[in-house]
């Protein structure tokens, strides 16, 4: 059902009968290390390039959500994937020999919102009785695809956030068991840019997407941050997240206990030297399967919105001088 | 309703209500010229920069869409949208100002089969009651982004294709009026890499996949090329069209009649040089809209499966010696 302006309520909502998350030794070092599936510590996942590692971590992650729920991959009807490189390449190889129908997705690190909420979509609308969403980033692709060779050992400003190494699959199904997480409503956000021109300050470019898309949240079905316990955006790390609290609170809405960040969740950023935090399609995948859902499956948490963020830029529009848009999709969880 | 493995029959089929095309000069010379809405002189599109030209070229295709259908962006409840360029750069800067809840897509040349399949699906579930699909291409950005310079002049084997300078803009709506077309059923495509290696023979790396496709829509609903009047795929061009008819005819079909692809009707490919055909997300997007739907709408065809194709390479896949798997996504267009 329709609510609002961008937000559907699921009348069927999809449960998420299995999921698996495979990610890095930093990842593992991290606090949600034990609860991450697999942590791989050879960085190249066994593969000859960064890229073909990345595309292995995915089949790896999607073979084990399969055999978790013991479902066989002919049960998945659509494939909802996507990865942080141009033309989605990790996503390409890594999908390619579980011959599922694939829609390609691309929304930056707001991915695997973007793929939960299709794939809710498909769900309610009885398109298909599984589907899996898939989301993935390395630390190696990223930093080849929009920094610096790693090679070069550059400095990186305090504001940067650090790129997960790590994917996460999700199987929803319109059947499941009581108990089982639901995707119950989304909200997709649209593109939103003020201008932020920082390659470096990703978190200032996504704050005011997942302001905007909280909001409409808010709006769509007639809550506030009261019908939640917990908020969780994707990858705007300490100064993304101080952005989106002020903005809410210029709203009236105080945020303040209600919010975490998947960027502040999985690495201890202290410790671990990831400055603002961690960041990547990954951050939001590997989150989402090791810290938010477990603490949903034992109660600790009954109602979630999960807001994976995204920057749309790519190193021509930078080189260019455009600035950084950004875009988050809310997607909620309930027990 | 699902048919067979991969297919969709939809019960509230979407309605194409209104429709845009902006395509370049080299396009409005060919032979659907005449049935381009706006034929741009300039291939700057008045912007600074090759990508903010393609963005432009989208922003101008939706707002006309728009304009055409008498429709307000803000009844638009979903984009679904995307084109060739690493981190969808184009479709980001193209679609920001129009404020409408946004999927972004990647499929490669692919884009306008996924855009109104996930599109139509949306419409079929009641999820949205107008949505817009758009996809596009830029010669100069899809040269800079896969092949050489520009300034380069490097000579282009006779396998190659040219990358269409084209944008098409589709509404999706749930209500329509007699006569109009409707999408009516959807095959969604998965990766099929068979080992091609060539990317400048991209025909061949996507045939088997409009293969893959188009046997499967006619396995899932029972069919074969009988039911259609017309088998358009996307950019296939001389060569990928070849090895279709003949993977085909091993199958027991012949499509000699039946197929065209959408490389092959927006070039005269003798007269304008363009080797194997056209190509790109705008090839198959500008040819629905200024070829295919005008001869559904004026009776000359009934019922067209629509089968854009997609290679899913990039330049770091590429250079790294990696094949290109190809996807192709099949929409059955009824009037």
């Amino acid at each position: 059902m329709q609510k609002g302006k961008a937000s559907i309520q699921f009348e069927h909502p999809a449960y998420i009968v299995s999921t698996a998350s495979v990610a890095g030794k930093k990842e593992g070092e991290g606090p949600l290390g034990k609860s991450i599936d697999v942590v791989e510590q050879d960085p190249m996942f066994g593969s000859e390039t960064w890229e073909q590692a990345e595309s292995a971590m995915q089949k790896q992650a999607a073979d084990l959500a399969l055999e978790k729920g013991d479902i066989h991959r002919r049960e998945i009807r659509y494939l909802f994937a996507g990865d942080l490189l141009g033309q989605l390449i990790a996503t390409s190889f890594g999908t390619v020999d579980l011959e599922i129908p694939l829609f390609g997705l691309y929304g930056a690190c707001s991915t695997m919102g973007e793929a939960l909420s299709l794939g809710a979509m498909c769900i309610d609308a009885k398109h298909g009785d599984k589907v899996m969403a898939i989301a993935s980033s390395h630390y190696a692709t990223a930093e080849k695809q929009f920094r610096f060779p790693l090679g070069y050992g550059n400095q990186r400003p305090k504001s940067a956030t650090w790129t997960v190494t790590g994917c996460g699959a999700v199987v929803l199904s319109a059947k499941g068991k009581k108990g089982q997480v639901k995707v119950t409503g989304i909200t997709t956000g649209r593109m939103v840019d003020l201008g932020t021109k920082d390659s470096m300050n990703m978190g200032a470019a996504m704050a005011p997407a997942a302001w905007d898309t909280i909001k409409q949240n808010f709006q769509d079905f007639g809550v506030d941050e009261g019908w939640y316990d917990k908020i969780i955006t994707g990858d705007l790390g300490e100064v993304g997240k101080k952005i989106l609290l002020d903005f809410m609170k210029n709203e009236g809405h105080d945020l303040s206990e209600k919010h975490t960040d998947c960027g502040l969740e999985i690495y201890d950023n202290m410790a671990q030297d990831t400055h603002s935090g961690g960041s990547g399609c990954g951050c939001a995948a590997v989150t989402l399967c090791a810290g938010i859902l477990p603490r949903l499956l034992d109660g600790t948490w009954k109602r979630v919105l999960f807001v994976p963020t995204g920057a749309l830029l790519s190193t021509v529009s930078y080189n260019e001088g455009q600035s950084i848009p950004g875009i988050a999709h809310g997607v909620i969880l309930e027990r």
